[in-house]
C-alpha cells in the first residue's frame, strides 16, 4: 500500500465545501470519484482543513492509499487532474509520503488568506473571489487592531456555536492587514497564520476587524470582544467568498 | 442633452465580446438595455476598444448620451450596476463630458495587459482569466525579444487577416515581460501599450513571444518575422483568456 499527499487548488464556488454531503458536490467526492476513474480503488481522501461551501484553495493538503503500489507521483497528478475535468480543482503537486503522515493531525501550521475589495463598484471580475466592502476602510487602523488577537487566547467569542474543537483556547501566530493594489483596485488582504483555528475563526476576526475598519470600532473594542468569551460580543461572520487556504505546514520530518 | 463616459469592468468569460451580435450576448447589450431599464431611453453605447469574446476588461471607457438632463454621475453608476445584474458587468466610474468626446476617436493611449500561468497544473482558480502554459518558460529571454517590436513598425505579421485598420503601421509604446509570483504559482505578465493596435495584435505578439520563451524562436527570429510583414511569419494567436483592457488614456483637455 502506498500513501500520497496531494496539494488541492479549487475554486469553492460550485461547491457545498471540502467534505462529501447529501445536499450537494463537495471538493472531496470530486477528487476520490477521480481516484476511482484512474485506480479502480475507493480510496478515502483526508484533508488538513475542511474548507466550508465558498471557501477556496491554493493549497489544501489531502492524504490517501492506493493498495496497488505501481502508481507514480506523476500519474496521480495527471491522472486526477484529467479527471477531474471540468470542475475547477487542480492537483499542484503530489508525493509520496510515510504511512504515519496524516494531513489533518501531522499539520503544524495553516494560512489562510482573506481578501478584501473595498471599492464603490461591484465586483465583475472577481466575483465570488472577495468580499465587496463599498465604503471606505481604514486598514492601517484594522491592522493595529488585530495585534490585539495575536498570541495565544480562548477564542470562544470568534468561534462558531456549531464547533466541535475540544478546547477554544488557540495559538494564533500571525495576523495582519495589508494594502494592496490592483488594476481593479484597492484590496486589503488579511493574513493569518496559526497551528490551527477553530471553526469560522478567521471569518469572524475579519468580520469584527471590518468594523474597526469602518470606524465603529477602536482596538480596545476588539479586546473586550476577545475577554468577554461570548459569540455575541464579536462582529458578524463574513461571507466565505474572500477566504483561501493557502498553505498547510508540516514538520520536514514528514517528507523524509 | 448630456453625454457620460463610463468606466467599465467585465469578465469576458460568456460574452461574444463588446460588441452586439446575432450568435450570442456582447458587453454592449448588458449595457444597452441597463440604460433602457433606468432612463427608458435607447442610448447607443460607444466604446474604446472593441474587446472580442473572452477578452476582459478593468478599464474598457465607453460613453453615451441621454436626452433628459436630470441624471447624476452618481445615478448612472447606480442603476447601471443595479440593472446589469447578474453579468459579471461593473461600472467602476461614471462622469459628464463634453459633446465632442468621443471614447474611441478621443482615446491617445490604449493599455493591454496578458496573463501567463506558468505551472504544470492546469488553473482552478484563474480558470478563463489567465493562459495556461505547462512548459517552463524563459520570462527574460522573452523580455528581450519583445524590445525588437517596441517603436514605430508595418505591423502586417502580427495582423488579423480580417482586420479592417487602414494601415498596419503602428507605434507600440511599451511591451514587456514581468515575473509575477502569486500563491498559485509563477505568472508572467505582458504589458503593452500604445495609441492603438491593430486586430489581434497583442495576441499575435503573446503567441510569437511563447516561442521565445520555450526557446524555439531567438529575438532575431522574431526581427524576422516582423519584416517579412507576412501574418505566416509570426507565431500563432494566442487564447483571449489571458487578454485585460486595462486602461484608455485622453487628453486632459477631453475632461476639463
Amino acid at each position: 500500500m502506498t500513501r500520497y499527499r496531494i496539494t488541492v487548488e479549487y475554486d469553492g464556488t460550485p461547491f457545498v465545501g471540502w467534505q462529501r454531503q447529501d445536499t450537494g458536490l463537495g471538493v472531496q467526492e470530486v477528487v476520490e470519484t477521480a481516484i476511482r476513474a484512474f485506480s479502480g480503488e475507493d480510496a478515502r481522501v483526508h484533508c488538513a482543513g475542511r474548507t466550508d461551501a465558498g471557501v477556496h484553495a491554493f493549497g489544501q493538503v489531502a492524504h490517501f492509499d492506493l493498495i496497488r503500489n505501481d502508481v507514480t507521483t506523476k500519474t496521480v497528478q495527471g491522472a486526477l487532474n484529467h479527471h477531474m475535468r471540468p470542475h475547477p480543482v487542480a492537483i499542484r503537486d503530489a508525493a509520496v509520503v510515510d504511512g504515519d503522515f496524516h494531513a489533518r493531525f501531522s499539520a503544524t501550521e495553516r494560512e489562510y488568506l482573506y481578501r478584501i475589495l473595498n471599492r464603490s463598484a461591484r465586483p465583475a471580475l472577481e466575483r465570488g473571489h472577495v468580499w465587496w466592502v463599498p465604503t471606505p476602510l481604514d486598514g492601517a487602523a484594522m491592522h493595529d487592531a488585530a495585534r490585539v488577537l495575536v498570541g495565544r487566547h480562548d477564542f470562544t467569542s470568534f468561534r462558531a456555536t456549531q464547533c466541535q474543537a475540544d478546547s477554544p483556547i488557540k495559538t494564533l501566530d500571525e495576523l495582519t492587514v495589508t494594502p494592496v493594489a490592483t488594476p481593479w483596485g484597492d484590496e486589503l488582504h488579511v493574513k493569518a497564520r496559526a497551528r490551527s483555528f477553530l471553526h469560522h475563526q478567521v471569518r469572524n476576526m475579519v468580520g469584527t476587524l471590518k468594523l474597526v475598519g469602518e470606524g465603529k470600532w477602536s482596538a480596545d473594542d476588539v479586546r473586550r470582544a476577545l475577554d468577554a468569551r461570548d459569540r455575541a460580543a464579536a462582529g458578524p461572520t463574513c461571507p466565505p467568498d474572500g477566504l483561501y487556504l493557502v498553505r498547510v505546514g508540516y514538520a520536514i520530518a514528514d517528507f523524509a
